[in-house]
C-alpha cells in the first residue's frame, strides 16, 4: 500500500505517462529518460533549480548529483548569465538584422584558438556534428568518415550501423537504431575504437578516408600511449582532415577544448553543451583551409539567429574566465573521485573510477552493476537526491555538498556489499532496473 | 565625401567586414546578409527591436516593413511572450529533468491538429525537416524522396543538386551548391514542380517513392486545379508519405497550418518561425502509424530540452488565440496589397503581387525588377524604413503604419517609374544591386 500512495502523488511519472502517448521517444533526449536512471520511481520533470537543487512537480527538492549531461558548470540559474540574457531578450531576440553579439562570440572563440580562423554556430550538437561533416567533406573531397565517439542523431552518423547494427557497440549507444537513414549511406562512416591506433590504420588502408572525427576524451577513456598525437601525425601524413568534437569534454579542464590542454591542433573542433550554461548554443571552428573550401556550401538557418545563444556564450566565457571554473570544476571532480574511494575501500567494494576528473563516474566490478546503478538512484532519492553512478561536476559542488552527500550514500554503499554478498539486490529494487543501453554512456 | 562620411558611420557594415573573415558565410541565415538587401549600406546588425521597430548599431530607427522571414507575427518583443519566458529563465532553462512544458505545449498542438497523435521538437527548421524525413523513411522503408519547396541545408535535401546543379532552381534558391554532401545520395531526391501534377506522376513512375515532402504553400503560389487535394489522393493511392513543410505557412492565416483551412490530412507536418514569436522552437507532428515506425529511431539532443522554445509557443500560440491574430495579419496584409496595386496603378507600373496575404510580395515586371528592388531599399532606409518588394506582416503593421509607409513609398514608385522611361536606375543606385540568388525566394 505504502509503495502505491507514493507512486500516486508523482506528477512527473503520470506526466511521462502521458507524454509517452504523445510525444516520439516520449522525449528530447535519451539520458534525461527515466527509464535511464531509475524506472517508475523518477521525478521525471522539474519545475524550477538553482545551483545544485532541483524541485520536482510535487515542489520536491533534490541535491542534484547528475547535473544532466554537464550543460551547466556554473550551476542552474547562473544570476550574472541570466541577468545579461534577459536584458537582452528585452531588446528583442530576433530581427530582420543580425546580432552583433554573434561576431563578438566569435572574436572571443577565435582568441583563445590560435589555430581556428573562422566560426558558424548552431543550436544543437547533433547540428554542429553534421555541419562539421559537411565542411570536412567541402574539403577532402571524399565522403568517407573514420568515426571514434559519440556525434549525434543525424544519417551521416547512424549510417555506420547500416552494415551491422553492432558497428557502433563501441561507440557509446549500443544497437543504435539506423531505421529511416538511407541505405545509400551504408558504408562510408567507419567506427575505430578508442586508444587502438591500429584499428585507425586498418581503416585508412580499407577506404579512401577524408575526415576522421573523434571525441578528444572518449567518455571514461583518457588517452594512452601517445594516442592523439598518432592520430594527428597520423592525419597530417595522409592530408586527412581530422575534427575533435569537444562538445561534451570542452570547458572543463581548461579554458577551452581539451586538445588545447594536450597540445593538439586539429582542423575543425565543435564546442556544445557548457558553453551556454544551459542555454542552447553549439560552435564549430575551423582552420583557414577547411573554411575556405566550405565558404561555398549551403549552411543557414533562421534560428540560428537568435541572440540569446550568442550572449548566453558570451557571458558564460567572462564568468568561466573571471573565476577560472575548471579550476573549481577539477578540484571538486577529484574531491568526489577520493571520497567514492575511501567509501569503497571502506565497504569493500570494488569499484572502478573512469573520466576526466569534472565528469566522472564509477562502476561496481560485479554482474549486478547495473542493479547497483539504479539501487543508488532509489535510495538516494529518498534521502533528497538525484543520484547515480555518474556525475557532471558543476562548481556547486563543493566540499561541504559532496561531504554531505558522501554521509547519505555511506549506508547505500554498506547495504550494495550486503547484496553482493548475497546476491540479491533484485528483491530490494522497488522497481525494474535502468535501462543497460545507457550503460556504455556512463561507463 | 557625403557617400564616404555616411559609410564610414555604419557601424553596422563595418562589423560586417569584420564578420565575414571570422565567420563562415559572414552571417547565420542567408537572408539576413546585407548583400541580399543594399549591399554596402544595409544597417546589417541591430541593437534593440520592438514590435515593428527596428534600431541599428548607430541607435538609428527604423520602421522594419521586412521583418526578417516571419518569425514575430506578434509584433517584435512581445511583452506577454517576454514575462512568460523570463519568468521561466529565473527557474532554470534545463536540469537533469525534463520541463513539463513539452508535454503542455505537445497537447496544446494535437488538440488543433486532430489528424496527427505524436509529436518531436527541434530547434531549426532544418532539423524538423531531416528528423520528418528520418520519420518517413522509417515507416516507408523507401529511401526515395519527391520534394517540392525549400526544407533546409541538410544532406537529404542539397543531395537533389548532386545530379544537376540546376535541379533545385524550380526550388527556391539558385544554384544551391551540394559541395560536401556525399554523393552516395545522388539520386535519391527528386524535385517537383508547385502546381506541376504531371512532374509528381512522372517521379513516382520512374522511383519508388516512399515520401512527398512539400510546402503546402510555395511561396508566391498558392494551389490551383485542386493541385493539393490531387497530390494527397495520388500519395494515398500509391502508399507514399505526404509530409507538409508549415514551417514558412503556419499560423499565418488560420490557427495552425493552411492544410487545416484547406482540408488536407498529411502524414506529417512540421511548424517553426511563427510559432515561437522570435523564440527557436520547431515541431514535427505525425499520424499514428508514422509515428509508431519511428519509435525505434534514435532522435535524440540535449538543447531540444531547453524550456525556453516550448514556453515561448505556448504563450504564442495562447495570444495567437486570444487576439485571432491570423485574421489581423490577413487584414494588414490584404491593406497593403491593395495600396501597392493603388500606386502603381498611379505611377504606370506593372507589378505582379504574390504570396499569400501576410507573406506578400511585388514584382516589376521589367528587366530591372532587382535594381528596383535595391532602389526601393536604398531610398526608403533614407526615410527610416527597413523597405524591399517582400513583407512578412506582423500584428503592429496597421492601417496607420502602412499608409505612412505608402506615403514615403510613393515618390521611390515616381522615380522608379522615371528609370524604368529612361532606363538608367544603375545611376542611381550608390552601391551593387542586391544579390539574383535571392531573387527567385521572393519572387
Amino acid at each position: 500500500m505504502k509503495l502505491k500512495t507514493k507512486r500516486k502523488k508523482n506528477k512527473g511519472l503520470n506526466l511521462y505517462k502521458e507524454a509517452k502517448k504523445i510525444i516520439l521517444g516520449g522525449n528530447m533526449l535519451f539520458s534525461k529518460k527515466p527509464e535511464v536512471w531509475l524506472p517508475k520511481y523518477w521525478p521525471t520533470y522539474f519545475s524550477k533549480a538553482i545551483n545544485t537543487s532541483v524541485w520536482d512537480l510535487d515542489k520536491k527538492k533534490y541535491v542534484d548529483m547528475i547535473c544532466a549531461v554537464g550543460q551547466s558548470t556554473l550551476g542552474y540559474t547562473n544570476r550574472k548569465i541570466e541577468k545579461a540574457i534577459i536584458n537582452n531578450i528585452k531588446k528583442s531576440n530576433m530581427t530582420t538584422l543580425n546580432c552583433p553579439e554573434e561576431v563578438e562570440l566569435s572574436k572571443k572563440l577565435l582568441s583563445i584558438h590560435s589555430w581556428a580562423k573562422k566560426v558558424k554556430y548552431a543550436r544543437s550538437g547533433g547540428e554542429a556534428n553534421a555541419m562539421a561533416i559537411r565542411i570536412a567533406r567541402s574539403a577532402s573531397k571524399k565522403e568517407h568518415v573514420a568515426i571514434c565517439g559519440y556525434h549525434g542523431w543525424h544519417d551521416w552518423y547512424l549510417s555506420a550501423n547500416l552494415k551491422d547494427n553492432k558497428k557502433l557497440n563501441q561507440h557509446l549507444l549500443e544497437g543504435l537504431n539506423p531505421v529511416g537513414v538511407p541505405k545509400a549511406l551504408k558504408n562510408t562512416v567507419h567506427p575505430f575504437r578508442y586508444n587502438h591506433f591500429e584499428d585507425l590504420k586498418k581503416i585508412v588502408k580499407k577506404y579512401d578516408i577524408g575526415t576522421i572525427k573523434m571525441e578528444v576524451a572518449s567518455r571514461g577513456k583518457l588517452p594512452e600511449r601517445n594516442f592523439l598525437k598518432k592520430v594527428q601525425s597520423f592525419a597530417r601524413k595522409n592530408k586527412i582532415i581530422l575534427i575533435f568534437d569537444e562538445c561534451t569534454s570542452g570547458f572543463r579542464r581548461n579554458f577551452g577544448g581539451l586538445h588545447l590542454a594536450l597540445k593538439l591542433k586539429p582542423d575543425i573542433v565543435m564546442y556544445g553543451k557548457a558553453l551556454g550554461n544551459g542555454f542552447a548554443i553549439t560552435a564549430v571552428l575551423g582552420n583557414k583551409k577547411v573554411m575556405a573550401a566550405a565558404e561555398q556550401s549551403f549552411i543557414s538557418s533562421t534560428f540560428w539567429t537568435e541572440r540569446m545563444g550568442y550572449v548566453a556564450a558570451i557571458n558564460t566565457l567572462n564568468e568561466m574566465k573571471r573565476i577560472k571554473s575548471w579550476n573549481i570544476l577539477i578540484k571538486n571532480g577529484k574531491y568526489i573521485n577520493q571520497c567514492w574511494k575511501k567509501l569503497a575501500k571502506k565497504h569493500n567494494l570494488n569499484i572502478k573510477i573512469e573520466g576526466i576528473e569534472s565528469i566522472t563516474s564509477f562502476r561496481f566490478m560485479s554482474k549486478y552493476n547495473l542493479e547497483y546503478k539504479t539501487f543508488i538512484a532509489q535510495e538516494m532519492l529518498k534521502k533528497g537526491y538525484l543520484a547515480s553512478n555518474l556525475i557532471y561536476i558543476n562548481i556547486h559542488h563543493n566540499k561541504k555538498l559532496i561531504d554531505n552527500y558522501i554521509k547519505k550514500l555511506d549506508p547505500v554503499f554498506e547495504k550494495i556489499k550486503f547484496l553482493e554478498k548475497n546476491g540479491n539486490v533484485n528483491r530490494y529494487l522497488k522497481g525494474p532496473k535502468c535501462q543497460s543501453t545507457f550503460n556504455r554512456l556512463n561507463n
